[in-house]
């Protein structure tokens, strides 16, 4: 196992350290409980948004807590729901008395963890509601998950939602919006090679050198199809086919589009990707919404391999999407 | 090998043709060059600045390509340099009137390239200087450079010629802050992996299933050793201690740094590498201005390790590192 850590053991909390030193002003540590927040919270006024999940694929959680997007992450052990406790401590510090909303990616463990969070909160007399996002196309049913997963397009949710919270809508309006983004979001990923959990030591599944899976989850759940490697533009014809295929339109109005690299691929390969993806949406009159997002959004630690996240817009999510925000992920200058 | 492409021989074109397509209104490439300029080039009133090198270190140096830093980047084949040729249709592309000032990586091919396209670009009438970066302190002279090597502190010569370059600076001025950038800064990474380049299609260096090399280059470059996989704060003691050892003094005033990933190791553990790096430079008496850079900046294909830069800021360098500037490195919403 190759990796720049110190002990399996102190990964999480270590990495949550790091992530808070690196960002001062922007965020702040829960130490005990692995918690990112922002460092100016709580804010008055606004819903609050919490989201969490299984460490190991960053920058998801805690690279998108800041102004505009979540007030805060929960950091669980690696590709483990963090526990209700750890949400119920987020959920206190960033409550600034206009109650808190939870995204939550459909794993069942994280699911039951963040129901049972509002529920601890309701005690407090802190207001909470939640979405469960489902974007991936890939299979129904999974190993962590009854119905579909949640991947990349929860980012789009984490995005709009903190848009719709920053200008003022209650926890309903925030609710209504998360949903209509979830609604409109599909995506569908691949892998080329496993991660390697600093815990067991161990690569989650097998491959061939010489194969790759279609449908594959960011857990290394299975997906539809193992195979032989195929070129870059059939590799992405196959996972559009899917979310092309799936129940929204595409072809009416603007779409935001995301290709995702899992941890391992470099940009250079997203971005060949990406031309394909290109082609084949202008091809089935697909309108792209300006830039597309075209990097690493929701890892799988070293993961090879990539997603296609598609969301149908409306005015709404645009105003949204190009509201200001400031968080750590992706910050370059 | 395991890679996300079409062919091999077709890499460097494809990811210049998707990254066009995937920021439409920021880049515009030169499709025979393989060179992206900025959408809105010539700019006017202003030096123009032109970097390039092998590709294979994705985002740089198309992803910081756009108002604030560079005006084009040249995309050579994976780990070799660009061609004259192409330097010159850069040149020629950007150039307002005012010059173009040229960020060279210190590898004798780029060098040399460069030093060729500035004597073209004179006998069409256009002004041109350069600086060459050489901030890595691993090594005297290498496989291809004579004296250090141009890492990663480069993109911060970038974003800060940039600025001086917006600030209305003229070629000598451009010049002077990039060289004052480039004396002031320091680097020094370690490897986990090799990369495997598309074209030969094998690493390009064996090492153990337990070993890790210090000094490391990013194209494989030896450093100053070999050795068993140290803990994570070892590894980093190891690098602060020669770029803290070296001529500058990074006790006096404050310091920019960066943790840069090489591309195939997780942000998780460029954070957890952070960590102890913010321990050591408090420990050493080292004020790290403002926020941290924890990222992707200068990678090495899928490479596993990441290096550390340390820049002693002045008052112009901050005012330059800090204004506005619009990439699609980085870029996330």
């Amino acid at each position: 196992m190759k990796k720049v850590i110190n002990a399996p053991e102190r990964v999480v909390e270590e990495m949550c350290r790091g992530m808070e030193l690196a960002h001062p002003g922007l965020l702040r540590l829960i130490p005990e409980h692995n918690v990112l927040v922002r460092a100016d919270a709580p804010v008055q006024n606004k819903v609050a948004l919490v989201s969490g999940g299984g460490s190991g694929h960053e920058p998801t959680h805690g690279g998108y807590v800041g102004p505009g997007m979540l007030d805060a992450a929960c950091a669980g052990s690696v590709f483990t729901s963090p526990t209700p406790d750890q949400m119920l401590e987020a959920t206190k510090a960033v409550d600034g008395g206009d109650g808190v909303f939870y995204v939550v990616k459909n794993y069942t463990g994280d699911v039951l963890n963040f129901e049972m969070a509002g529920e601890l909160a309701e005690d407090e007399g802190i207001q909470t509601d939640y979405v469960v996002t489902n974007d991936d196309v890939a299979v129904e049913d999974s190993t962590f998950t009854s119905g579909r997963r949640g991947i990349a397009g929860t980012i789009f949710v984490h995005k709009i939602a903190g848009g719709a919270a920053d200008d003022g809508k209650d926890l309903a309006g925030v609710k209504e919006i998360a949903e209509r983004v979830n609604s409109n979001v599909r995506s569908m990923g691949m892998a080329l090679t496993s991660c390697i959990p600093p815990e067991s030591g161990e690569p989650i599944f097998e491959i061939g050198d010489d194969e790759m899976e279609i449908g594959m989850g960011i857990h290394g759940e299975p997906g539809i199809e193992r195979k032989k490697i195929e070129p870059a533009d059939e590799i992405v014809d196959e996972l559009l086919q899917k979310v092309l295929g799936d129940t929204v339109d595409f072809t009416q109005g603007d779409v935001a589009v995301m290709v995702n690299g899992l941890g391992g691929t470099p940009l250079m390969e997203l971005y060949i990707a990406y031309a394909h993806v290109s082609d084949v949406l202008e091809r089935e009159g697909v309108d792209v919404y300006k830039m597309a997002y075209v990097g690493e959004y929701m890892t799988s630690l070293e993961m090879a391999g990539f997603s296609v996240t598609l969301l149908k817009l409306d005015e709404d999510m645009k105003r949204y999407l190009e509201a200001p925000c400031d968080v750590a992920a992706g910050r370059p200058f």
